[in-house]
């Protein structure tokens, strides 16, 4: 695991928590007594590759963040960036601090905070090995595309769930990142492949979902109290 | 919904259980101290269709479901048919007890015991008037697509994960199921759409998920606990 690399991890939290019919942005909800974004900082703090931490954040959220901190009590040290009007420009914003060219980069949701110790290190491993690793998940259930309102059965094993941590070496990042944005850049493994690299997929964790509705906090937190 | 329509549930519990890592089959094990499969079936007794049930079982596994029924005296009125080695022969040998061909027939996994009242009714009145209909939900995480250890981004906008209830009319699926059976059959609306009909679309529910794993029934437990 000794290389001369330098690993960061970017923790997009810009999600303005719309969906969730409530006006804390979901980072921010109780997820065992403390904000789901510091179980996900926590779970890279205590990362064997010791990524440096950057969060990136909307500028009007930071004051209520600094607040939780001091409520919390919360010691992982982080670096705070603003972040741009779509997922690819806060990505882009936190990249354009990130200088030594030995740099492997995992970017991954703040809202994903049951990441498993063994995604985050696979992740870090697999992209030092070959350029990027993406997490994801193979597709339990029966897939279709649905297109002009007829459908179609794909083949099901063929299709991943993609996750987050997508991690990269600093090089494709750098190039990825100087294109246009364009609305197809879904992820960050997207806006890579465009720039013409190929995305290579690692095992994710079945529990490593996006908190998205008030019932992914239920389930979230049945998986820690039962210590799965 | 007054109709000359015969309406059916046929409820499909032939899994064994392996990936439990558990002797037990997972359509019995106990959610809230109720076997799964009580509570699928339930959902489908309840429905306003009222549809009459059809649940197919392998042979070796009715004597403990006697035993199950007589133990949480289960009163939900349902047939048996024995399942065969595929879940298409087992749907099939429900099918061959059917013979009214203005019913309606829904089939639903045994193990997904959350499924709301609203998706079994949308199934129904959708397959009324389409001829079937499939209970699915968009994808919410990007989908990659991995072919010769090779990954390519599809648009997530276009893909659905397929659950069930999937709701056919008599005829649709009397000619599907006259087919030889093929491995690329991995649900009823492959066979349905093999056979020559457009498959419909029905939104699902984020909950009806396959109980799969042990974490899944702690999932399940705690929404059905949280009363969402």
């Amino acid at each position: 695991m000794k290389t001369n690399n330098h690993f960061y991890a970017v923790i997009v939290a810009g999600g303005s928590g719309k969906r969730m019919g409530n006006v804390i942005p979901k980072q921010f909800m109780l997820l065992n007594g403390i904000p789901v974004l510091m179980h996900t900082l926590n779970a890279f703090y205590t990362n064997e590759y010791q990524p440096q931490i950057i969060l990136v954040l909307p500028e009007s959220e930071d004051f209520f963040w600094q607040q939780l901190i001091a409520k919390h009590h919360f010691k992982v040290p982080h670096q705070i960036i603003y972040g741009g009007t779509e997922r690819f420009h806060s990505v882009k914003s936190a990249l354009s601090i990130i200088t030594d060219s030995n740099s492997i980069i995992a970017i991954h949701d703040g809202v994903r905070p049951l990441v498993s110790q063994k995604t985050i290190s696979n992740c870090f491993q697999s992209a030092l090995a070959k350029g990027n690793a993406i997490a994801a998940i193979p597709a339990k259930d029966s897939i279709r595309k649905v297109k002009n309102n007829q459908s179609e059965a794909l083949n099901r094993s063929e299709i991943y769930l993609v996750q987050t941590p997508q991690t990269f070496i600093f090089e494709q990042l750098r190039n990825a990142y100087k294109q246009e944005y364009s609305i197809n850049f879904t992820d960050d493994a997207s806006v890579v492949e465009k720039a013409g690299f190929p995305i290579h997929i690692e095992n994710g964790d079945e529990f490593n979902f996006k908190i998205t509705f008030k019932e992914d906090l239920i389930i979230a937190e049945a998986l820690l109290k039962s210590n799965i």
